[in-house]
């Protein structure tokens, strides 16, 4: 059985959407087991039919408090405790379960994460990962942005971190791509020069320097950055997606004729949303830390949230934690050179 | 007469496709001259018979070698004086043209640019700009590549240049916005808060921090971030781009009812497609030189040619280096503080 330590009351819409995708997630997923984090039992509410189905595998935890989206690293560690969030990290810490999901504050989760987890050998802080959709399927990108300054080692753990994740293809080892201004080998800055030579030197299937565009042209399954640039980079790819397909709406609704092309051209314009849905991507582990810590986005509806919660079911039975630390540990020398 | 020093060798197709962007350029502004240089005379081909009715205006300057597209900045400088792009930037230099654009190198544009021409008083670099589609019109993205480690100085200017650059709406100063992981002020490295801080000082439509997806739903006009951060902005978001409008195609001709639709909404799909028509936006100025230089994609063809050359008549026209140059002095003291 996996055990999943979910905030139940994290994200913008609290229990309403969490315990709807934990029943879900737990249809979807026998082996699975979910503690619900939360002020009073969601599973006590009148209409949750659903949920008595699966009663026997989600389970109840009381907290007290429910932090601020805006919460700072300070009052998260003060106040954190006895928190939503606070109490999934406890359970995951305290071994009652293999993982913890939360769509609240992202510096909550990374303080008490680092606290109450601490931190895999050598590594400093933990790596935002995700996945974004590309030509040849998706590409992995991290760090997103808990790390905004980072040394050629971090940058070669992510590389390392984002293989574990990602997991291997059935015919070749994951491509990996380092993020820069061009692909030769004397562009970019110091940092980047530095992690490009140690990456040359690990039995990986390095790709060496990529650029934006390589991301999504399926040239790579892995890309690493810093984390200010991640950041930016996925929130400028969410903001033109967004902009395209509302203009590509608007577009189809502009006249009779592109009404009706656009009534003919449904199922395909259907499947084109869908293969895009940000939803499908959701659930962004923290990785680095001694545990599954799984980041679901604040403003995630039920098919978001059950992915975050099948990403963690995902990453708790493949131990990520366990097999990162092997991985750095056994290329300490490359890395840290 | 505005005069414009074309380098017609540099990008992909060379003459071919500069000379016939120059003539359409000429067509559309009978106040301005442009001086190809090339190896041979480019106007004496049959077949540019177009070019004859324009030819008053359609100059020749012989150069001796084209760079080739990967040359080192040490190279550029040794090899640059007789080159098609060197030529043109001498000629710029010289007085006898009032802008220089070319497809070739950026890092010989750059070089040339300031070794021939020179800084403006208290800019290290020069900046790339770009201009992106947006929700309400376009956005202004700088520094995209030019400057890959700043100072809270060099972003302050990029946001002085930025304005310069965009000019005035009717309506309203242009709003700049500073790109960062979050909107708080606490948020970022210390670069990013110190340069916030400068902005807030200037009288200026400084809206404050801005995050990646603010780029594109139409919240600014000008922004403003390192020239790592942009250049990796800017690459992906094309990539991205190019991926969706691929999608569409497929998903459109995926089925005899999907094409049936896109016949229908034919016009319309057009219309989506030309309002992101990279073309469109071709032509980065690159800001902070004493002089008007702009690069035209290496791939561009006769319409984004012409409009990088259309970009560099404006930008003579306004006198862009002086105002700049003004303005940096005018706020000499919050922009180095």
């Amino acid at each position: 059985m996996i055990r999943i330590a979910l905030d139940a009351c994290g994200g913008d819409f609290g229990p309403e959407v969490t315990v709807a995708a934990a029943v879900e997630a737990l249809r979807l997923r026998p082996d699975v087991e979910i503690i619900l984090c939360a002020l009073s039992d969601p599973r006590e509410k009148p209409g949750n039919r659903a949920a008595r189905r699966v009663s026997n595998r989600l389970l109840f935890e009381p907290c007290e408090t429910v932090l601020d989206s805006g919460v700072g690293p300070v009052a998260a560690i003060r106040a954190g405790q006895g928190s939503s969030v606070g109490k999934a990290m406890a359970l995951h810490a305290d071994g009652r379960a293999d993982a913890c999901v939360s769509a609240g504050s992202t510096t909550a989760l990374m303080t008490l994460g680092m606290k109450m987890l601490g931190m895999l050998p050598g590594v400093k802080r933990p790596a935002l990962m995700s996945k974004l959709p590309s030509a040849s399927g998706d590409t992995v990108l991290l760090d997103l942005g808990a790390n905004l300054e980072v040394s050629a080692e971090q940058l070669v753990q992510f590389a390392l971190m984002g293989l574990v994740v990602r997991g291997q293809d059935d015919d070749r080892a994951p491509r990996i791509g380092l993020l820069n201004v061009g692909h030769e080998d004397s562009k970019g800055h110091s940092v980047v020069r530095e992690a490009h030579g140690r990456l040359q030197d690990l039995p990986l299937n390095y790709r060496g320097f990529i650029e934006g565009n390589d991301i999504f042209s399926g040239e790579v399954d892995i890309a690493v950055c810093d984390g200010f640039t991640g950041n930016l980079v996925l929130k400028s790819s969410e903001g033109l997606a967004r902009m395209l397909f509302g203009a590509l709406k608007n577009a189809m609704f502009s006249s009779w004729r592109s009404k009706l092309g656009a009534a003919m051209a449904g199922p395909a314009l259907r499947g084109l949303v869908a293969r895009f849905d940000p939803a499908k991507h959701n659930g962004a582990p923290l990785l680095g830390l001694d545990g599954v810590v799984v980041k679901s986005h604040g403003s995630s509806r039920v098919p978001a949230t059950r992915q975050a919660i099948l990403e963690a079911c995902d990453e708790a039975g493949k131990q990520v934690p366990d097999t990162i630390r092997a991985l750095i540990e056994q290329h300490k020398a490359e890395i840290e050179q």
